[in-house]
């Protein structure tokens, strides 16, 4: 903008020259104040200095635009018109609040200033204009205080100890114990300390002087550094810039008539229909904030001013049914008269939110999709885990990342296996390590909750504990594990096995000790909604599931089928290791078939479990795909213990003792060789996947004949069985070519063992860049696509889920990356795979079934962008579910917008 | 082809009615015989069955196609007219050759039946014709044995036997000094074994019926294994068919003035220009190829059959002009008759392809762009190193894949370390390893070269080998290397260190002892050729040389600049280790760039080395791209240190001894821990390339400030220098981005220290799939784009270069993949990614340069396809270059076709 269009812009908004449309303009505050005025509301007069002169600020070397100045003048000129006060007026004087205001409400922007215009002389006006010396000077002191600190920027704590210096010289102690020529010292001492700071300002005389210098203040705090370090961490722009309000000040402080409140609409904690809030007589809004008098509850009001009270009832009614939201209204009371000073859109939690969007609707504020639109994913999130209860007394051990939410308590145990006898002998624990792997997964079965030293939102402790909606905290950086003394400790803090701790997985805290939590309870507003959000949306949900038990919770929370499950957990299990070790280190075909074997019934038990909980839903079974290595021992634990034998030997007593040990350094040592024969320097590049069941196809065979052999007896019972089986990390169509063949050849032979025939299908996860770009061949071989978009994400990038842990979060601080790749889909590069591959499969295959099996089935930025780019499902973890119901929805509700408005 | 259209198609060709250019329809061999007798040639007349008649006969089977039989017959009654005999007549028998011919020259395929026709009746035809009874009976003692072991199976020992055992009655012992009568007892005794193998075939009497089985055995043998498997490996379809050539039978062996032999029209082994080969008087050809006398040089023909030779010497060079090639051809003389049997283009080496190609362009033969066409980059490669000499004596000690080429000699060494010290003692040593790693490197750089049990064509040695040129066999599966015991051992056979092997990786085998081996020379025909390769193409070659002496031989061979310099190879020399280590351990940034200033010189003394060498020329070098632990000791090499120090602790008889050795446990470790927190899951996916840059912006400085404290150095001693600084890895624009305002803060810095402007390039790598998907993104930061397809590969397949060979073999053998994908670039996928990265960055820079410098820079295909999608450049190791030369003009060659043959 060119200085001479500077001149004739408008940069000062009266209050009623605005509306509530006006919030990147006016700033959040102001518009509220402009809408509350439009609509008649008692609101203390003022103008709004916009958010364009603060950009223009900026823009002009910090010098206010041309022309702004004077229209602010003017707008003072309004002000002294519309009260009959004057702005510098030694009689009758105008006084004004100046506040901060940016679109979206922030922490670190400029508090209020109160009082301003008051000086030596006004101040003497104000005493005579209400009567009241010690009102005046207490205002006069509460202006100095405020301008010093927050214009000047003097630490809050020298005004605080001149007040605790005089308060002590009274009888009572209090603010209002202080006499009138005790508040002159004061006033006198917090001038001196402000021109002992040198900081060049000091209070100006001039009341103009005082409020530019207010301004330009106003418009410094949007850059400083608590403002820039939360739009960065909130992904703000800065270019929104901060608009300034300027408002007549009334006071609550002017005797028993008088007060000032806070108050929701509706209680944000639940949600309940009824005015929330609190409200204290005789006192200025800081008051109730710094916590001096104990603010009563708002119901209280009625009872002291009554009909107040019905005007600021019938109001807040007003203001919710007008912005059809729950409202945060703050008011003050001026010797009887309610004057309104905000109202925003309240916060509130999970169950609040369900259940006044559910209420709204049947009251006929909003419609059904304004319902689901007005509950985020991560509140229902909150309505489906414990809470710590946010009343306890806390200790905080050490904070991590927020990996699996929820909270739990439990006793520390570091060792898995001691955490699956413990929990044997019924006590609940929490398993802490540096990080797991999926040697450890019995010990997180065992476990009411997981917190590891290492290992970011993906890591494999995230993903298992999210996948068994078991809260977790990872990446505690501060919590040295030490395993030899099974003991962790923060800065000398030692928590030792055995003792209590609470981990909160939606905060990332954990806490030393029992801490109270709150448990969840969906009631049938979460129901409703949740029907209405299954209406709107077109992706089906389905859930990632590998045993029976998750299949029964996936299928109660909505899950419409499961999109992933996984066979190789099971492998994990009691009995089950050994005979997957021996298949592993079999020497030829004929070892490893015969310890395939053994596996098939156990494996065929569990389809069978899956598949009765999942009766009359597809069930997606993927084939074996880690690196073959998973199952067998820690190479530097065989090492270790090897060692440890060796160490022994010196010290045999008998021959026998000797002999013994010997033998046992021998197994060890051809363990080990077996073991590093089949490592891999990048298992997740490895032998793996499709390429396990190209080598071993007896493998295949096994797992496709168990399938097969639980879905006939399954279906023998009457029950509908849908089984999908999903061929792992194909690369090249040749592999879905060879694997399917396999797949259709052992279906073949059980369904003729069986006399029956099965519906079934064959497909492929696409989670490798050269699948997405070949996928039109590999679609031949393939009645469906799931995207597999972790381990997609960590070939498109070239990064480890496991090890990025380590440098990830720098990058997302440092704005390399918008967010975690593996939390959030990245659209330009996986998200374009995805559309790529979807696009040329279909292209060979109009048919073809498309869905993300990956953990960005459950987040919903990734699944709005599955419903965007037209997939047919997604799938999460079973405890995510209703999130992805939710998220579908508003994705759905997004691209249709407006034209459902009409549905109410 | 329906029956009816099979009925009227022409099945079975006249010689006279083919030509040369109908190789697919008549077969290579079958189409030379054809253009021979178009030329007016002397040769014996004949037909072909057409490899059509092979394919229906597949389609039809087994059966021979209707109007087959009838059309061949119809061509016997030809040849009966043209040579006035009768086939299957009792007076004047018509005798044929039945022979097998595809379009391209196949092991495995039926050999030639000769003498077919003969019977007890026309044999005694054949007796009176030729007045030679000892001559019939002989031709048709071959008969039956040819006929018995190639047409109907019977081994080819079991008629030697009888051979033997008949001549073991003669006097002289040899073929011919058997007598009419024994030859009658062998024929008889050859007929029993035939029955006696009880295949159901005896040889028939009747002539039709023998050509007709004789037929069909060349029909079946397309589809026998040998032959399935030859055309698997080399990737012929099966549908090309084989051709069967029936021909009048001249003999060789019809006394004085008789004879056979094969000639080269040059020599195959040098190129020279004169006729070279052998012949035999009196011979059949099968008695030159048993090796029974042996034959004489082709120069003595001339004195022998003086008239013979210069008529064969004229039509040599007649077909030799006529098919502007070097001709391989086979004539026999029968009773002073010359008579041309085949002529086909002859097989050479690399230097003999090379000086044939320049010899012919200077004779007129040929023009320049088909010289260039006509020498293989195998060829090439072939020239560039020392071979085996072929004619020594070897014992084989194991085979592997062919990872380097070229022959070494050297004695075994286990350990790196003891290879640097012998080789520094002057010994010649051979490093043999399970396989390497970085820690290695320096044992590799002292080996002649190098053997490795595992790993594929693309493992750590086998990149590092080619990179210095050295050989190197990789994946010698079956040798079982044993550290412990110092030796290698392959089915009981065991080389201990110090024992000599010898090396050929131009063929992947390992031999026992010295094999003498023969040096390349690069004379000025490879000169010469070179230069018109060079007109040719339009791509531009450069090398990867990460050191001066590399630099210089990459010059030598013809580089155009450096395409990859990789810094981190610097790390591992000689007291650079020490320091780099320090760094990566290093407590902070204060404590890293100390460490930093170590490396800063000698950083800057290889660059400044390299500049030097490749003064006038860009030179591209990456920052530090591995993972940090690759320059740390190996885990469990310190566990085991670890566990040796705690075995000692009982021996210790001191209290100084166990004092030490305390001292030396806790300091291991410490190392251990550090290295274990370093260490990653999948280090190819973890903290690395540029990502190392961004955490620890320091190491980039160090970097960048050598490249330029180097570049401002050389270009002082008046040099021009071109660097181009590369970053690596780079997923996110963002991340080139910060890297780029590093360098160009730290450039400006040693620019300005030094008074001077540099002229230098910022740039990536792209090697990862997100990329090249957002390459529009990165090439804003980006002056060029080098497509590293090694890892680009990898993370394309999310197949690890370093484990895949387990199982790779298998996936090519069985057809999955045509090929490996590290070796020839995968067109469809990581192709598509290059092609898409290229269009992309120049959509938004147009005049974006952009390279290749993965392995696959110096494959033939794969060079190719980066001409195809025009790319500039391609950057491979120095001893590729000549190789990379002419595969690009070929490739360029390839794209303009005909429309350079004017310019011969």
């Amino acid at each position: 903008m060119s200085q001479e269009q500077n001149q004739d812009h408008k940069w000062v908004y009266l209050f009623e020259e605005g509306s509530g449309d006006d919030k990147e303009l006016l700033g959040g505050k102001g518009a509220g104040l402009a809408e509350m005025t439009r609509a008649g509301l008692p609101v203390p007069p003022g103008f709004v200095v916009t958010t364009e002169a603060c950009n223009a600020f900026y823009a002009n070397n910090k010098q206010f635009p041309e022309g702004m100045w004077e229209q602010v003048v003017e707008g003072l000129r309004k002000l002294e018109e519309t009260t009959g006060k004057g702005f510098g007026s030694a009689d009758n004087p105008l006084l004004v609040s100046v506040r901060s205001g940016a679109a979206l409400s922030m922490p670190g922007m400029m508090d209020t200033v109160l009082n301003l215009g008051l000086n030596d002389t006004t101040v003497q006006g104000l005493a005579k204009q209400t009567n009241d010396l010690r009102f005046a000077l207490d205002a006069y002191r509460r202006f100095a205080s405020l301008f010093g600190e927050i214009v000047i920027g003097v630490a809050h704590e020298k005004f605080e100890r001149v007040m605790d210096r005089f308060k002590a010289q009274t009888d009572g102690g209090r603010d209002t114990d202080l006499k009138p020529e005790q508040l002159r010292d004061i006033i006198a001492a917090e001038k001196q300390i402000i021109i002992a700071e040198q900081r060049g300002n000091t209070i100006p005389e001039d009341p103009y002087e005082q409020l530019r210098v207010a301004i330009a203040a106003v418009f410094n705090s949007w850059m400083g550094r608590r403002a820039v370090d939360y739009r960065r961490v909130n992904r703000i722009a800065d270019t929104l810039g901060t608009a300034v309000n300027v408002q007549v000040m009334v006071f609550g402080n002017m005797g028993a008539t008088s007060g000032t409140g806070v108050a929701f609409t509706r209680n944000p904690s639940t949600g309940q229909k009824a005015l929330y809030g609190e409200y204290l007589l005789n006192a200025q809004g800081e008051d109730v904030v710094a916590g001096i008098r104990t603010p009563n509850p708002i119901s209280q009001m009625r009872e002291e001013l009554p009909e107040v009270y019905d005007q600021f009832a019938s109001i807040a009614q007003l203001l919710e049914r007008h912005y059809r939201d729950m409202q945060d209204v703050e008011f003050t009371i001026e010797r009887g008269h309610l004057w309104m000073l905000q109202t925003r859109t309240a916060k509130r939690t999970g169950a609040a939110a369900v259940r006044i969007a559910v209420d709204m609707y049947h009251e006929g504020l909003i419609d059904r999709a304004t319902a689901v639109r007005r509950v985020t994913p991560e509140q229902l999130d909150q309505l489906l885990h414990p809470t710590v209860d946010p009343k306890a007394q806390t200790v905080v051990l050490a904070t991590g990342l927020p990996a699996s939410p929820g909270a739990a308590q439990g006793q520390v145990v570091f060792d898995p296996d001691e955490a699956e006898e413990m929990a044997r002998d019924g006590a609940k624990v929490i398993l802490v390590r540096q990080e797991t792997s999926p040697d450890d997964f019995h010990g997180m079965v065992a476990a009411q909750a997981i917190v590891t030293a290492r290992g970011g939102m993906t890591s494999h402790a995230a993903v298992v504990a999210r996948g068994m909606g078991k809260s977790c905290v990872c990446g505690a950086n501060m919590l040295n594990v030490d395993y030899g003394q099974q003991q962790a400790s923060v800065n000398g803090t030692i928590v030792t096995k055995g003792e209590w701790i609470t981990v909160d997985g939606s905060t990332g805290r954990v806490f030393l000790g029992q801490v109270p939590t709150v448990q969840p309870t969906l009631g049938p507003d979460f129901k409703e909604l949740m029907s209405w959000a299954d209406d709107f949306r077109r992706l089906r949900v389905r859930a990632n599931a590998d045993t029976p038990n998750d299949s029964k919770v996936a299928r109660e929370f909505g899950a419409e089928g499961i999109g992933l499950c996984r066979t190789e957990h099971m492998f994990f299990g009691e009995g089950r290791l050994a005979a997957m070790r021996e298949m592993i280190l079999a020497d030829g075909v004929g070892a490893r078939e015969k310890a395939l074997e053994k596996l098939l019934p156990l494996q065929q038990k569990d389809f069978t479990g899956i598949f009765q909980a999942m009766r009359g839903l597809p069930v997606t079974i993927r084939l074996l795909d880690p690196p073959l290595h998973e199952f067998l021992p820690n190479i530097e634990e065989l090492m270790n213990e090897l060692s440890d034998l060796k160490m022994a030997l010196p010290r045999a007593n008998t021959i026998q003792e000797m002999d013994r040990l010997l033998d046992q350094i021998d197994e060890k040592r051809r363990l080990l060789h077996q073991v590093e024969r089949i490592r891999e320097n990048n298992p997740m590049l490895g032998h793996r996947g499709c390429r396990l069941g190209l080598i071993y196809p007896e493998v295949t065979r096994m797992q496709v004949r168990a399938i097969f052999e639980a879905t006939c007896q399954v279906k023998g019972e009457g029950s509908d069985v849908r089984p999908e089986i999903m061929v792992p990390l194909v690369s090249v169509a040749e592999e879905l070519h060879h694997q399917s063949k396999l797949i259709h050849e052992v279906a073949k032979q059980v369904m003729g063992e069986h006399g029956m025939t099965i519906d079934y299908t064959v497909g492929t996860m696409i989670e490798l860049p050269r699948a997405a770009l070949t996928a039109d061949k590999i679609a031949e071989y393939a009645d469906f696509f799931s995207f597999g978009t972790n381990d997609l994400t960590q070939t498109t990038f070239g990064l480890s889920r496991d090890d990025s842990g380590r440098f990830l979060s720098k990058y997302v601080e440092d704005k390399i990356l918008p967010d975690d790749p593996f939390q959030v889909l990245d659209r330009d590069g996986v998200g374009q795979l995805v559309k790529t591959g979807t696009t040329l499969g279909r292209s060979v295959k109009p048919d073809l079934k498309v869905g993300i099996c990956g953990e960005h089935g459950g987040e919903p930025q990734s699944i709005a962008f599955c419903h965007e780019i037209g997939l047919d499902y997604i799938s999460c973890s079973p405890f995510r579910v209703p999130v992805a119901r939710l998220a579908a929805a508003q994705a759905a509700l997004a691209e249709k917008s407006g034209a459902i408005a009409a549905d109410k």
